[in-house]
Order: C-alpha cells, then sequence, then structure tokens
C-alpha cells in the first residue's frame, strides 16, 4: 500500500527528546535528507505549487535551508540565494536583526542577491516561532523582492510562526505539522 | 554562440580581491548561484558522470556544500548526508580533525549517516589545500562508505588538493580551475 506523504514524513523525521535542553522534542530532519525516497517527495512535494511559474530565485537559509532550497532551485530552474549568520558572505551585504528564544541575533544576504521585483521563494527546513523566517521575509523585501511563499518541511503551528508570516502576508506552505510543541 | 560551460562558469563566478586577506582572490560562487542558467549547469554537470549509477547518498561539506549536495541529491534520487562543523548535529555523531591554514577544526557526521558499503559522492563549491575534504573522506571510510568520487565547482590545483585526494584513491570531478591562485 502506497504511504501518504505524511506518513511518510513522519516515519522519515527522527524525534529526538530534551534536545537541546529538557522539554524541547527537537525534530531531526537529517533522517528524512539521509532517506532517498523522502528527500525526493518533500522537494517533488514543496516545488509542485510553482512549477508553472517563473520563479526567479530561491532564498535558503543557513544552514538546512540550503540543502531543500539548492534542490529547489535546481528543479524550478531559479537561482539561488543564500541568507546567512553575520560575517559569513564576502560581499556587501544588508542585515537585519532578528529574535531567537532568548535574545537577539542578525543574519545577512548580499546587497545584489535580489533584483526589484524578482520573484522569490523562502525555503528553510522547519518554522516554529517565525522569528528567523520574518528577518528574512524583511530583507528580501527591502531589497525589493515579491515573496511568492514561505515554504518549511515541517510546522510548529503552537509556536506561532505561520500565523506571523500569514500577518505579513505571506503565503505559507508546510509538508507535516507537528502539534503541542 | 552558445557559451561553454566553462565561459559561463568563469564569467558568473566573482572574484573578490584581497578577501577574507590581502593577497587571497577570493572566488564567490554566491553569483554562480543566483544565475539560474550556471546554476542548472553547474548541477547538471557535476552529476553527469553518475546518471546511470546507482549513488546511495550526497555527503555535503557545509555550508556551500550543502546548495549544490541538496540539487545533485535530489536529482540522482540519492540521499543526502551533512558533513557539519562540530557541536551542529543533534544526535550521536563520528568527529574528525582536520587542518586549516592555521590551525586545526572538527567536523563532524551522524554515525548512523552511511552504512557499510553504500556508495557516496562527496561535494563542496571548492578544493583548495583540501584539508576539509580529506577530514570528510576520513570520517566517511571510517564509516564504511565506499566513495565514488569527490565533486567541487572550482579547483585551485596549485594548493594541492586534489593530489591529495587522488593520493587517497579518490576521484576527483570539478568543473573550473584557477591556476595561480
Amino acid at each position: 500500500m502506497k504511504q501518504t506523504l505524511e506518513q511518510t514524513l513522519r516515519a522519515a523525521i527522527r524525534t529526538i527528546p530534551d534536545y537541546p535542553k529538557p522539554g524541547i522534542q527537537f525534530r531531526d530532519i537529517t533522517t528524512l535528507l539521509g532517506d532517498a525516497r523522502a528527500f525526493r517527495r518533500s522537494v517533488d512535494e514543496l516545488v509542485h505549487p510553482y512549477a508553472g511559474m517563473k520563479v526567479d530565485k530561491i532564498a535558503g537559509i543557513e544552514a538546512r535551508g540550503f540543502i531543500l532550497g539548492g534542490a529547489m532551485a535546481h528543479q524550478l530552474s531559479s537561482g539561488f540565494i543564500p541568507i546567512r549568520k553575520k560575517g559569513k558572505l564576502p560581499h556587501e551585504t544588508v542585515r537585519v536583526a532578528y529574535s531567537l528564544e532568548y535574545g537577539i541575533d542578525e543574519m545577512e544576504m548580499h546587497r545584489d542577491a535580489v533584483k526589484e521585483g524578482e520573484k522569490v521563494i523562502l525555503v528553510d527546513d522547519l518554522i516554529a516561532t517565525g522569528g528567523t523566517a520574518e528577518g528574512a521575509v524583511k530583507l528580501l523585501r527591502q531589497m525589493g523582492a515579491q515573496i511568492v511563499a514561505a515554504c518549511f518541511v515541517i510546522d510548529l503551528p503552537d509556536l506561532g510562526g505561520r500565523a506571523k508570516l500569514e500577518a505579513l502576508g505571506v503565503e505559507v506552505n508546510t509538508l507535516i505539522a507537528y502539534e503541542g510543541d
């Protein structure tokens, strides 16, 4: 019997209890990435809504968003934009602060990574509180990008990230949700 | 007139003089990644020799190897293994020290990321002295992987990395070489 996408993904994602600290159920996608069939299905499903569309760039958030985003960009014949922790990019950057659970960090992209009006899809492995994705949306819009959607394999809806992005007018696509996290 | 692959790549790669320090010509592939055609041709060319072969996993070196490796894994219907800086992976890891220009660092992969006898292709954006790639080869072989090849977009042959990997019996494939770096 053919598994549904959700069954395939749920079986392929590893949950690590109490990581990185007590009470957190860490959803580890490395087991999904290592499973050729689950990885292929995930990427195919992520790009499916945009297959007929001209998407200029996929913007991937460091580091797991790079793995999914590279595959999506190749599949959609788009370019790829790395959004990185500060200090990692060699040319002139734009930078934004974003909220972590405790405190603030900064992320950057190259100033010339996107042109005014380009259609961009943002991708990361997981959306939790949405602080990182919100920062990435601000960076991309600041440089004139038109954000087609933000895509994630995993949604933790109780943490409010999806709602935060939707409040910014961003379409959010996710493949599997873990409630109660 | 159709550009050769080398012309396309040379035009798409940005050289940043004196980065990260005086005398170094930094080869920046973010401009290649952002160019849909150059990115697509690069990935297609990297996977081409292995298209008819069963490759179990693509192992990408953090962070730029993730972008290329994700695309290669999807294209070859392989799984993906992230090889990361120490302390980034959530489950039990194996670790190896590797040489940087000044000093030593450590990289890790999950202990269960590869099974004995699996065919693996290693990928990163660039090979210079080969210290990082050599460490990755050791990690993969330690866990029983059979390394089909190590692939890089850019070769800096004067720095000896290709020769170092070949001396380990690893087939090396690169798309473009910069001599005199």
